[in-house]
């Protein structure tokens, strides 16, 4: 776990352009940023480790940057095979030739975000200092500082602006934060399946996923990176409960309703009798070995941290004020995470706040993770609201 | 865990009568019967031991015994105290002088249900033929199988039928599972925030808590009870997990939002800074000291087998075919365990088969614990239904 390091100097199918020469641009890259990058716990982080990957070319004038904010268990494999799992990237549907956002066109960022372990910094990175992990004295990190190492790294790219910042779930939270923090770096926004605070039944599910990995003795207070033997029984009961909340009671029952799995009967024991259980148990099983547990922790922790509003004095609307960005909020019928009253308050703040904005609530059986499903109506409302902003 | 053996004989303050000189009345009543209790996954149990308490007298013509069924993690001690947690009763919003279920007037039975650990038989008992607890070699059991078991209890205490049979949640179901077994010994019956089928959703939250269990490395497969060092990690996961299925969104978010707890701002840190976790981590806690975590794995088992539908052909109505008993049906309008939809369809399934049924959902934040809370209307609407009954 924690991929880091010097990454291979990979190719760029999508830019064979003299771009390939600068040892910034491409797939797979990593950076180490002096920092220090400043914290909203109080903690200042230095050096910055972050992985990403971009796409595409950075046109002359730099007005084609996109950058795209990753979810909870999320990478900076946007477009690219995963290097653990060896699957397609995770947005492949939103990402590519002919997609809405297209190397071809647009010069795409995705950044591991902070706190992650795909090769930024975050519990499982070695502490220069002590040339152990940092585990859990790694410190306890805000959606807004994942947006802060973001920035430093458009810096270190050379972007002083985004054409537009992108995400979903977590990704959206980002979006937000971006929009708030650097009011004069994003153009246009979009929020897809997002919220602008954590609720009470947020934090809880998020609370007991932390429980199951720390009642997990192997977690052994966070420092099992020595001897590979990491907390992954409690880590997979995270999971489960999560991906639970991940989709609709409709899309469970059509996807499996009480069907048995490889059995025509009921077997009056403890196997995974029903086809969903089985899912579900694949589900945790699977994601142990692409995921560590720490990261874990420190991003939900993050999750449940966040709420603009508080950020701003209490009222979400503060929080956009003489904002030039064009916002996109786009929510799914059937996601009771992040339901669509949630991207109705963000509309409303917007509204308050005189930004422009464009609401859609989408239909789909599939709950939350609708965002990245095959959903063309979605790419519909990217591409045009993208095309829009470009045409300005 | 598992309060079995011979209870003592309290005096039952509700019953100062010659019924109190015969033992098989009154509180914390143990009593093992010879069985067989032939089981639905094929096995048959013997004897079989089950916990009650019974409250009131039953009169001459034996026509005023109510049953009251307890939910997943309920029990005997309906309005008694509770031997373990010293807490009152869990329904002495409902059953009590002058309350819709009044000892005064009705003689009240409840039994703690086959496979829990107040004193029925379940994993923590000891099986006779080897001297030991069966653990997981119990054999896994059904809601109906439950229901036989409350029905030979019944020939013990000389019932012949019931004027009803009442229970919320898991207790509801027992109530349509005697409605559809014994048709003729249930003149109403009384299912609040129940379902006739349990849903991939609610087997998916249940088969969490059963893995988070089962990763406790102190399950060691369920043989714990040797060493009083039980899997109480695990079991408070599921029972945190399954808390959150209890309460509405909006609930958890009047009661808590984003509150802190006992300090003025973040922590940075891991402990509890939110009410809503402390008070979730308290729930799993206090949780263990009073439940055995293989009977938590047997009643959810039972729970997700649960489709009477299924027991009957496939059509539920076919389960009420000629059936004379009254029923009375209500759901809560923010109940998203059983929502109000699985109610709607036993109704329209009672209406199939011709049975009289009234249905009412009623309002409250509460989620589906509502039926367990401060609850005028519901109170009202079981003892309208009651009284309607015993005029008839």
């Amino acid at each position: 776990m924690g991929v880091s390091g010097i990454a291979p100097r990979l190719p760029n199918p999508y830019s064979p352009h003299p771009m390939t020469e600068d040892s910034r641009f491409g797939l797979a890259r990593t950076v180490t940023l002096a920092g220090p990058l400043e914290l909203d716990g109080g903690a200042a982080l230095s050096p910055v480790e972050i992985a990403y990957e971009t796409y595409g070319v950075l046109n002359a004038d730099r007005s084609n940057a996109i950058l795209i904010c990753h979810a909870l268990t999320g990478d900076q494999h946007v477009a690219s095979t995963h290097p653990i799992t060896g699957k397609p990237g995770w947005w492949t549907r939103m990402v590519g030739a002919e997609k809405p956002i297209d190397p071809g066109r647009h010069f795409i960022i995705c950044t591991n975000v902070l706190g992650s372990c795909l090769g930024s910094s975050g519990p499982a990175t070695v502490n220069p200092a002590t040339g152990a992990p940092f585990a859990m004295r790694f410190p306890v990190i805000t959606i807004r500082d994942m947006v802060r190492a973001q920035a430093m790294l458009l810096d270190h790219l050379g972007v002083p602006a985004l054409a537009a910042v992108v995400g979903g779930s977590m990704g959206g939270m980002q979006v937000l934060e971006w929009a708030a923090t650097y009011p004069d770096r994003v153009r246009s926004a979009i929020a897809i399946a997002a919220t602008a605070r954590h609720s009470a039944q947020n934090i809880a599910f998020h609370e007991v996923g932390r429980q199951a990995i720390m009642a997990d003795p192997k977690w052994r207070g966070g420092d099992y990176y020595a001897d590979g033997d990491p907390p992954a029984a409690g880590l997979a009961v995270a999971r489960m409960a999560a991906h639970i909340t991940y989709l609709s009671e409709a899309g469970l029952t059509e996807k499996f309703g009480r069907r048995l799995q490889s059995r025509d009967a009921k077997s009056f024991g403890f196997d995974a009798d029903f086809q969903v259980e089985s899912y579900l148990r694949h589900q945790g099983i699977s994601f142990v070995d692409r995921f560590d547990a720490n990261s874990y922790l420190y991003i939900t922790r993050a999750m449940d941290y966040y709420d603009i509003a508080e950020e701003y004095g209490g009222l979400l609307a503060n929080a956009f004020r003489a904002t030039r960005t064009r916002f996109c909020i786009v929510s799914f019928d059937t996601d009771w995470l992040y339901p669509t009253a949630e991207s109705r308050a963000i509309v409303h703040a917007l509204n308050a706040a005189g930004a422009p904005v464009s609401f859609v609530e989408l239909s789909s059986p599939f709950g939350h993770d609708a965002f990245l499903l095959d959903m063309p109506e979605l790419n519909r409302v990217v591409d045009g609201f993208l095309r829009a902003g470009e045409r300005t």
